[in-house]
């Protein structure tokens, strides 16, 4: 029986090339898997014909979105996800979802291969086949564009040699990979790190620059998740979506920054990300009303370290599941509503109200009214600034 | 003789009425002492007459915006200091550059006592007395707002029978304090999280949704510590200011928190730090360019311990010492050239350029003249995801 | 209706006296409550006699042993709790579950105030009042000893004077707190940090230096709780305590320490844990076999955290229950077999498998069958050095 | 001109026939270099002549144990460095000084390419590869047993065909490293990791079992560097041997784990290092006097980085200069002294005096003399635990 090859398919040059290339280079049939994961673009029917038209024995199409925005997106939320403190992870989110769904056609499929597109300096490899190896171990994995030359002059001429229906002329002058979470920007012009980004590099936001009205919303939050805006219930997927159209529209959420790769270089990065970053926003809001100083302190560094861990490409891994289990138990109480103004590039929370609030008007007022007993202070600043004190006795001794 | 007390003193109704209120409480002399931190308003002259006129035996002014600047403010940015990802340390910063100057004004005025005008709700109690416990343990502590009862109320009484030269009638709605770092706001109708800060809380920024001009220019850094505007040099103290000026006009810095104070209690805060929040941009990503990246990784855990520890008044303490220990060394090669937009309240960096940087043009392109060698990376993937892969198949196993 | 108070009841000089003393200061009716925790001594009926004699209205005494050794020593076992790397967190354990009966109680007799023996300088009222304030923030706390002037000596006058059934004479050099997880002893002599303990602190553990023969036993794990010795299925309470004895009879478990109290100051301590120390020895040991090494790693700082804040008397807090939902499912697969070497003072793993294991002699093996591909080592070492290498040229490039 | 490899030369059989392999291989005259870290065995001079022997056109050979005490044991010692908790880093910390030694010596000779003996699967080769790329990045790497199947079969049969003068009959059955700072041990048998060590398997340890008079001795330091025995001043160098002498005769520093290599595996090993953990524990205690609170409870987070990093090859690294700027900061006041039992294969404190101790016996005692005000704690404890609280009442409002 002929061997089969699961290949992650786009749509593009790139993988459409793959399909004739991977099939002469093993003699094995190559089952095409292209998954929607909110990119956008062409609709899944015309990818999926495509695949065939290029030899595919099979294509298998998904419209992952609802899964992308519940298992990967709202994980992300809820750990504030932010790489280096800016990226909000969106290449690195929908590469499990990937794998997950090519593993599973794999098995599907009786293939003994699984195929990428990636080049051998990205950190997308790294998720492939890391998520390769924790979900189907036993599959050879095949990356003609880093491991057998398929560089891009060959496979325009492989392309054209074999009359594949793929319009090679229009080609972008970035390299691009977006979909529900944000879309990330790399480009020629841009590697050079003093020219700044211009306005042509953008498309799921509008220049902020541009004077219009500000936008207004509330979200409700349930345990850390976003169930309704303006009191209207929708599903993540819908959220997502929303906050992408609104928050985008007011040119929020852009993202310019130099990057540390896993695969040890640094690199230039362009993002967007309008509705990932409204909600990372309301979210880290409605922690600072709810969830408990000590927690709050020391989820900084739980956040820090799984937005590291899903960069690198450990998605499927025991720390991940560790990790998780901290922080959903961190956003039990992460409930209530927070209203958001959406203007000028910025997403500002301007109230927040919550049935689990710590925040105590009570406790915190300096109005009358005032339950804090004052008279503790000086028992807790003077225990507080012991060590510190006797240490400073110390070095003054000390000389 | 007569003993001495160093009061902390800002020209306002508190201090002014706790020079007669300790006086009368003690049998003391009072020596005022007022500290410049950019904090704008009165001139220093006119301070220390009200402070004579109020009854001090002497009345001690100092411009320490410079030394504010230097010791404290570029500390923080060395740190990129925010505590909760936020708030900049204003009046955290603030607090033991004044108990410097107390210490030293009650050693030279032979003070046995040391005083302040804080509640016992707020940090600032905790910030003066533990500076004071490490600087100068040896004197005792008077708070009499905090523990003597002299609530405002009494305050305005006291100053009218005294006929202090006050004017007890123009009351803020708000109670603010302010330095050349930044201007925090609390106020009776934010205590009520749900209300949304009005313009009129605002006095270092403008409003950022009036359209206006963009204002661009280009900060130099050496080891950290910005050195130049567009080529310019400029001192440190120079630099915020204009930078405050600059990046106020264009509304950037405003930040509106639910803030967990080490009293116990959450606090609804509004800050402005224009300079601040700009000068962090820039440095965040300068160290993007210049820092390695398990340097940078790590660096954030002892940057948000750093603004956990000063916020929590412990500036003058061995863990202090020890965390500068690590900032100064990351720090060594943060040298290079930021541009930065202001504009619409937000600080951008459209570019950066540094003879240090660690981005390697050749590495990092795509084009012609990549000097990264592809054929590493399958070696590296596949040790990279080991562990991973390892625990997946023993899951699988267990079932 | 009168007022109730419930005491935490130990038996001893001070608790006896304290109820009587709290009855006269209070007015109120005094409730003993005692907790059997595993620390031995004379049996519950006497002391509950004793409470009654002493003119407590009721007297509640409680076999907690099971309770503590299941919900308070094993999650610290999981946690690998040591305190400064050193102390398992004795009378920080026990502390929440007294807390947890008393709180119970006073809500059964309907007390509005709840009393503890602690003195000021301890963490142990810390972990009382933080633990009260948790679950029953109702109540009064009284202190006696502590806040009311109930000294040692004036204890000793007042059961002299009331003809209190509490023998004063026989009073221990020694300050002595103990129970299923191990004992504390303070001492006089021992203040000195410079003097050594000597043989007549000890109790738990006979001395490590005597010659005997070596005592050798498999523990069982499932899911990082210790299940049976040499393959008999045993409670925890029965593991913890067949440990005690048998890792106590060989010295296992002695302590000396200079410790850092939440109170503010260095204390020194001597702690005897037989059971503990030779159980977290067997669990680390086999969490080294099944745990993934980036989940181990950060385990550490979770573990870290975990032990500070029992011994901080955060037990019940929100920090707690989210470093709770990582230990657990980090120890999901912590299953297997050790073999443990109890002799001259050391608890010494000797052997370990399991099912579980992430251990592979396959690939570990430098002998024949070898599976370990050592081709993707280059690729892998070149990238890992990669940011450390690109530093050290530019470091080198700036001289 | 010919090129020349510079090789890392032990005297054994695989770096004696590496010589003469690559030789062939590349057509370039070896330099052999063997560097002495304290491993006793065969002179220097014999190791050199060896080398010539085996067809060096030069050997260098150099005593660097005083710079590996100095420059490598004693960094790691103020980072009290354990990886997971136990191995101090023996194999770790000599490959670094190694390293420096091969790149001084290739570039005073004027060679193009390095080469070692390692594995592909082990930890060393990354030390190696990584210290090279980060001090000599020009260099090419050779790993003739990793890379050019140098199998020991084949190494024989190249010594025999040659006529090398190797005996290469008396194979040991361990795989041995061994230096100053401890000896490492596989071998076939152990990795069955059920099986318990035998006593063949120790070297610089006796038996702990065996009866024997304890051994007692006083460690002075200053800024945690140990600078005398018994207060007779020696060297580093001298105090590691005197104490692995004095502690390998009662057994002390025997450790026996599974462990997480940086190349993806677990592996078992075995270590002695008797002079590393009873230096260890003495600096640790040491600390515990000198270093206050909050310091400690962070340089813990750092000393574990500070050991995965340099277990990891990454000694040469920006990260590891940061540390040690915490870490050398840290150790300022860690001065005093420490005695130390050395017995049945513990190392135990039995006391410690220091002029820069922050332990206060006025503040710590019980007996009269106290000089700590209790009446400060009440405040403490309930604004300490006030978040807490407020969450266990929000927690039982929401049911």
């Amino acid at each position: 029986m002929t061997e089969r090859v699961v290949l992650a398919y786009s749509g593009g040059l790139d993988t459409s090339v793959a399909i004739g290339w991977i099939a002469e280079e093993t003699g094995a049939e190559v089952v095409a898997v292209a998954i929607d994961c909110g990119q956008g673009g062409e609709d899944l029917e015309t990818i999926r014909q495509r695949a065939i038209d290029c030899g595919a024995v099979e294509a298998v199409v998904a419209d992952a979105k609802d899964e992308f925005a519940t298992d990967f997106c709202l994980p992300a939320l809820r750990a504030n996800a932010l790489y280096m403190d800016r990226y909000p992870l969106v290449s690195a989110l929908s590469r499990p979802l990937i794998v997950k769904h090519l593993a599973n056609a794999a098995q599907y499929h009786n293939a003994t291969m699984v195929a990428h597109g990636c080049t051998g300096k990205g950190n997308d490899q790294v998720r492939f086949e890391a998520g390769l190896a924790a979900l189907a171990p036993g599959l050879r994995v095949l990356a003609p564009v880093r491991d057998s030359g398929m560089t891009r002059d060959k496979a325009i001429a492989f392309a054209a040699e074999k009359g594949l229906p793929i319009d090679v002329t229009k080609k972008s002058p970035y390299s691009i990979d977006q979909n529900l979470w944000g879309r990330a920007v790399e480009t020629g012009f841009l590697e050079d790190i003093w020219n700044g980004p211009i306005e042509d590099v953008y498309s799921y936001t509008s220049d902020p620059a541009v004077p219009r009205e500000a936008d207004e919303l509330v979200l409700t939050f349930e345990a850390g998740v976003p169930t309704a805006i303006d009191g209207k219930e929708l599903t993540p997927l819908q959220i997502i979506e929303e906050l992408n159209r609104r928050a985008g529209e007011q040119g929020v959420g852009r993202i310019d920054m130099v990057e540390d790769r896993l695969v040890g270089i640094k690199s230039r990065e362009v993002y967007e990300a309008p509705g990932a970053i409204a909600l990372i926003a309301a979210h880290q809001e409605l922690e600072n009303v709810t969830v408990e100083r000590e927690l709050a302190r020391f989820k900084r560094t739980v956040d820090q370290r799984w937005g590291e861990l899903v960069y690198d490409g450990l998605w499927f891994s025991p720390l991940k599941e560790a990790l998780d289990g901290f922080i959903d138990q961190a956003n039990r109480h992460v409930s209530g509503e927070v209203r958001l103004v959406l203007h000028g590039g910025r997403a500002v929370v301007t109230g927040r109200r919550s049935p689990s609030a710590l925040y105590d008007y009570q406790l915190a007022t300096y109005d009358t009214g005032d339950t804090y007993d004052q008279t503790l202070a000086k028992g807790f600043v003077d225990i507080w600034s012991m060590p510190a004190k006797i240490a400073a006795e110390r070095d003054r001794r000390q000389g």
